[in-house]
């Protein structure tokens, strides 16, 4: 078999190097954000996308034990005991289009508006606006809006206020901000998510769109540790029983 | 690197061989049952031992949508709609020494107790009460027996049942039911779950105990894969959120 | 929170009913076959078709450990020696439409062809025309064809053999086997491979099309157990390192 | 179903809280490494506690695309292309006690040793010499010690030199160095490696046991997550087919 060529990772006996850099100097001078910007874009961040990268990170990080992502991590750890990968594994396949997921397309409809604005020669603005009427000709919802849980969520001012003040905040918030206009002008007032948001910002700090879902699944994996470690702590294995109610057919005989 | 060595599938240009049997000729005259039996013990078996096996594989395949490999399998499925892989994986997960993997435990209790009545020439009886005796002294629960859910779990005299019937009952069925009675004996009246049946029937069949989990898993898979379809069909995504009480530190500043 | 819904399993105190049926009937009477059936279409199958699906379960179980899915697992069960769910839930992982999933796409594919065909009013075969017309101007590949291994799959002609000896052989297999035709009159020599027979089969069996990743998960995991317990029983925790070519940045200082 | 407890994040309609903390402020003033610290332990980290926990996570990120875990991410991701979820998974699946699972055995025993050197009033070195002792009469390998890839694997010293310059080398380090001393003493040259160290410092900072495996996931699912973009981005589907030889049972006819 050849070998798998990558431009990741490399070692030797006695070094390890990541894109280029040395291990130990990463491990004196990075941080844990820095090496995730460096995984995925090959630099090390400025000072201001190392704190949006970290505020992003802390702020999918956990929301409470019901969500589909801690719930499937805690039901894997009730029954499985001996595995705490398996319990992290279950929660992370709770994540996709529908939880946590959204960024990733969101992030792709940012970067094809401002890549169309640039391209035709419109505004951002303009570029949104084709997008919402895209989206509803299609009958498709626009990713990255639409409140899930909270009526407002805390987590999207702060981002997008981080950003402008680092000076960051460029055509993806805006395109974002106008994707929220175009939808109340055309009379639906469905605000910006943290997927949204989530979005709009790695869009900034230059990301690929399906960082949209990697960074999500990084900063929530943490979470997910907490929540099994809770588990463990103080839950005895198997308590966990959801109640059903069986609507199906009645007991009939097997031919 | 080496080529991986494996005794299990090979193939050419136009064949394909599972344990050195031609694939079309399984297809044509063998069982999903006959196949795992072949993929485990590299022999087909009796027409009596794939009943056995059949009745297995249909005893653990579903339970409900509440236990906790169903219940995993629907919360994957809720948020990560795009991949049933993820939600089976998800549901798998929650498999393990708590949930459905008892009898890989128990099967090496089993074969344990019945080497050692061959070996030390004292009854399946005396071994049984030595293993029981061993487990109370270390205050160890003795796997595949007591009660998860039902108070007679229904499927246990029916493998049992048919065990006898197929002259397939021998010193693992035995065994178990001495440990039944040497619990009982100690003033403890733990009745043999279907984990323990499971066991001992399998240790019958000439399975290794790792195969407790194993069948556990081949036949829960068809239960998850109806558990998803269900939940894609007739539920929206993202409607399952665990209600949650918060009993923890109260809002307090960050310094 | 409400009870969950589910119309597949129910139980009380000593018994469980699966689609109504009574578990001790089940496992009395039905084969593991059967219980896929049942839990998917909430019948028994005829004999017949009942032979069609163990013919489809065995075909898939196994086709070396090299495959994206042994693979995985095996990986899994080098580094992760304590769970064998979490290797069985690796391997799972690696089935999607790339391997082993097509079935899905090409069950939906001919679900519509021969929808289309009863709807308008033309034949199978010209249905198929317009399928493999429509994949060609879009530049997509017509799920269920090409060869990935083998030159001719030995699979294919028994499946379909089989399905024509039972009489089961409708407007799903003359539909597929006209997406080759179709393919082949414009100049493409593409042969139906095991994901297309599979889904023109079960398509004949009344599944939905989810159930072309389904049912090859389920035959699948029988083998992936197969795989684990090999590599625990003759492989050394940690045997496997790929290797690997780096060929990114070179060593470069951290400033 | 009575509500989960749990006392790790809490919301309302318009706040989120993490241990307390409000996720806007966390968001404006921690860094990652800080809420992994607040999730774990329910107290921000002082910042050289913080540095430390960031070289760790940095330490663990990556090692080369062929280890167990990143080989499985991109088995995944070459069979099953449609959910990245599914990919990062399959490479958690592969941690365990074989593969960056060991911090957690090896921080269970420093803890104990620790603890038993204060109740019998011995000194950490005589603490650990026993633990050798016991580990050697039982014929088991001491967790932490001995190298996997590299002769002499940089991460160890320099984990061990930021502890020592930010004052927060106490008995956890000197407890690991003393393992090595007396296995040196009884013949066996066997180094520290990175799960060792990752342990000491580990327990150093106030986390319990289990985080030797958590620390390192969470750690490794960024390195994880850039493999996988490197799949995506560089290669085919379904490229990867691992060279197998097989040594089984020839080809057979079927009874």
């Amino acid at each position: 078999m050849e070998p798998w060529r990558t431009a990741i990772a490399n070692s030797d006996e006695t070094n390890i190097w990541i894109r280029g850099y040395d291990i130990a100097s990463l491990m004196r001078k990075a941080t844990f954000a820095d090496l995730v910007f460096v995984l995925h874009q090959s630099r090390l961040p400025t000072p201001k996308e190392r704190a949006l990268l970290d505020a992003i990170l802390v702020a999918v990080a956990d929301h409470g034990a019901g969500a589909p992502s801690c719930a499937a991590a805690r039901l894997a750890a009730s029954g499985n005991r001996e595995s705490v990968s398996a319990a992290v594994a279950a929660g992370v396949l709770a994540i996709g289009n529908e939880h946590g997921g959204a960024g990733a397309d969101c992030m792709a409809m940012i970067a094809a508006g401002v890549e169309r604005a640039q391209r035709e020669k419109i505004s951002i603005a303009d570029a949104a606006k084709r997008a919402v009427d895209a989206a509803l000709a299609a009958n498709q919802r626009v990713p990255g809006l639409g409140h899930r849980v909270h009526t407002k969520d805390p987590r999207v001012d702060v981002l997008f206020a981080m950003a402008r003040d680092a000076g960051l905040a460029g055509d993806g918030i805006a395109f974002t901000r106008a994707l929220e206009d175009a939808l109340h002008a055309r009379g639906k007032s469905i605000p910006i998510n943290v997927d949204g948001a989530l979005a709009a910002v790695l869009h900034e700090l230059g990301f690929a769109p399906a960082a949209g879902k990697f960074i999500f699944i990084i900063g929530r994996v943490a979470g997910l540790t907490a929540e099994i470690a809770e588990e463990h702590a103080r839950e005895q294995p198997m308590r966990i029983r959801i109640p059903v109610a069986y609507d199906g057919v009645p007991p009939r005989p097997l031919e």
